[in-house]
């Protein structure tokens, strides 16, 4: 029998390359909004370069301007802030960092000694990655080394960027494969980011799975900050509802497959200082990196509202619909889950 | 049980009305843009009342320039071209129109002694309708009379018009629900049309059926123009693959309806002369008319090639996919679809 999944997931690749197209200027609104249509990502390279950002965000200009200011810092021991633990009896639970907040100057002393060019890499890993629009508000005296907004993307979508977020961490952080409901524009600073990339038809390859939430927590109810070398706990939520996580990675592709994952084509394209990448609404993302000279990895982001009308939003739920079908038919086989009896006979 | 297709359909019209937007000045390419984006219709009230085709064409002026020309005519005998017809078993078919040439004089004449203008209705129904580009073909004299191309849409898509078709009948035609593969620009020059519209995950609400196909014919095999009076009989094609075609009517909802027709929520807009339609690729539309003071209703659409990469295609094509295996289960309850069966004891 025809599967339509299946079917779905050939279909696009028929049609779509799996590469990112790579382009050398900038689009113009219009340009921008026929790849907002076709719900495609593309890599602009070097379209930073002349970023104030670009020019001169090292490590001592930073300090500079950031200095006396506290900071929201997410802490992991494995740089694993928003992904999936195992625990030894083999349940999986999602699990948030532990935030804190501390004094820039030491956040950034953290980030550079633990880092694969620094000493001290068995310490907990820290990261700035708080998607609170965090540029124009912890971050404000960096905020002017950058465009106000992306001009083709507010153009193209009649709305300024409802977030901007700076990024700030080492190589040991990895962000696990997830989706956003935004339209993202992603500028690399310093260092580089590898992403890999799944639209948003491949969900029936990422295995998602509902699981329960915790939150990494010091052992010491009154610390509220982590030391570098603390040891972190992960604190179940009992009362949270449980969400859904990806538990499939494209890079260990025989590891918590579904019969569908072997059909992905993951795009991949690594960002370098001043490219500037579009990330289309809904796409899976996985993002790694390595640091630039000074020990640190530092990215911005737009985002911009997606659009919910039309047919973007409710086939791509149609997509997880018809996945969760199939799944709760393979796992519950003696469920009679249709409305009549499919057995009985006629 | 949670029904996907129940859900799209649903969640649909929460995020969308079900009315076609109405402008009174043209988009921009990129506003344009936008609604290709989504997927979703406009009307532009009075965008083309200079054109010289509103002004100019009356049956006078349009005998003068065609003088002399012949032009292919469907002709049927209800004004039921490319429409399901039941046959007295009960069985449908899908009947192409008769297809003639004749002279555009005496076509014209007979368009409005048929109209409900005209005293002549019991006769057949002729429509120019050949959607292979022919104001640039067989009415060339009349393409001058045009804008040669929709700037905004042209821009936006990056292409010119792939066919430039002009449609020239009466009331007694209409065209039954269907779907194109094109963007659609859709101008009213003389007459108004009613659209009926609905999105293209309406699919499983349309009742498409695999329908075996026939052509209206004329009683005398040697007779290549059917006079107005004359019966046509229907031949049926025995080598042609079977067409899906929509049975459900809109404005017939209780005759064949599917379990989902009832969710549909259609689109209604009235196009008087000067208004333009954007009519979205894949949607489903039904066309009546009503004519003009002259007694005819004459209209000219563009054609611009839809976008098959991204997901619009994929996804309006699982929509499909999984609406017929929902069918296949219904019609065949017996059959055991699955791979695994699900009626065994696990």
């Amino acid at each position: 029998m025809k599967d339509p999944l299946q079917d779905l997931i050939q279909a696009y690749h028929e049609l779509n390359a799996a590469v990112v197209e790579e382009l050398w200027e900038e689009p113009s609104a219009l340009e921008f909004m026929r790849y907002v249509a076709k719900n495609r990502p593309f890599v602009v390279r070097q379209a930073a370069i002349d970023w104030r950002a670009v020019e001169r965000w090292d490590a001592g200009y930073l300090r500079k301007e950031m200095a006396g200011k506290e900071v929201n810092v997410a802490v992991t021991p494995l740089g694993n802030a928003d992904a999936v633990v195992e625990s030894p009896s083999g349940s999986k639970i999602f699990v948030e960092p532990f935030e804190t907040s501390e004094p820039f100057d030491s956040f950034l002393d953290a980030v550079q000694a633990s880092s694969s060019k620094g000493a001290n890499d068995t310490s907990n890993a820290r990261y700035a990655q708080t998607q609170n629009d965090n540029l124009r508000n912890e971050y404000s005296s960096l905020y002017r080394d950058v465009p106000a907004d992306i001009p083709f993307a507010r153009i193209a979508l009649s709305q300024p960027a409802e977030a901007i977020n700076l990024w700030l961490g080492n190589d040991r952080s990895v962000t696990s494969l997830h989706k956003d409901n935004y339209e993202n524009i992603y500028v690399q600073i310093r260092g580089q980011k590898q992403f890999v990339l799944m639209p948003p038809i491949e969900m029936p390859c990422v295995n998602e799975q509902l699981l329960g939430k915790g939150r990494y927590a010091t052992t010491s109810e009154k610390e509220t900050q982590a030391r570098s070398d603390e040891e972190l706990i992960i604190e179940r939520d009992a009362n949270a509802e449980p969400v859904p996580v990806a538990i499939w990675d494209p890079d260990l592709p025989n590891q918590n497959p579904t019969p569908y994952s072997h059909l992905a084509q993951a795009l991949r394209v690594t960002l370098q200082e001043g490219d500037l990448l579009y990330l289309p609404s809904l796409w899976y993302h996985k993002v790694s990196q390595s640091v630039g000279e000074e020990g640190f990895v530092c990215a911005v982001n737009y985002w911009y509202d997606m659009e919910f009308a039309g047919q973007h939003w409710v086939t791509s739920s149609l997509v997880r619909d018809v996945y969760w079908e199939e799944e709760m038919k393979v796992r519950y086989p003696d469920l009679d889950l249709d409305e009549e009896g499919s057995d009985e006979v006629d």
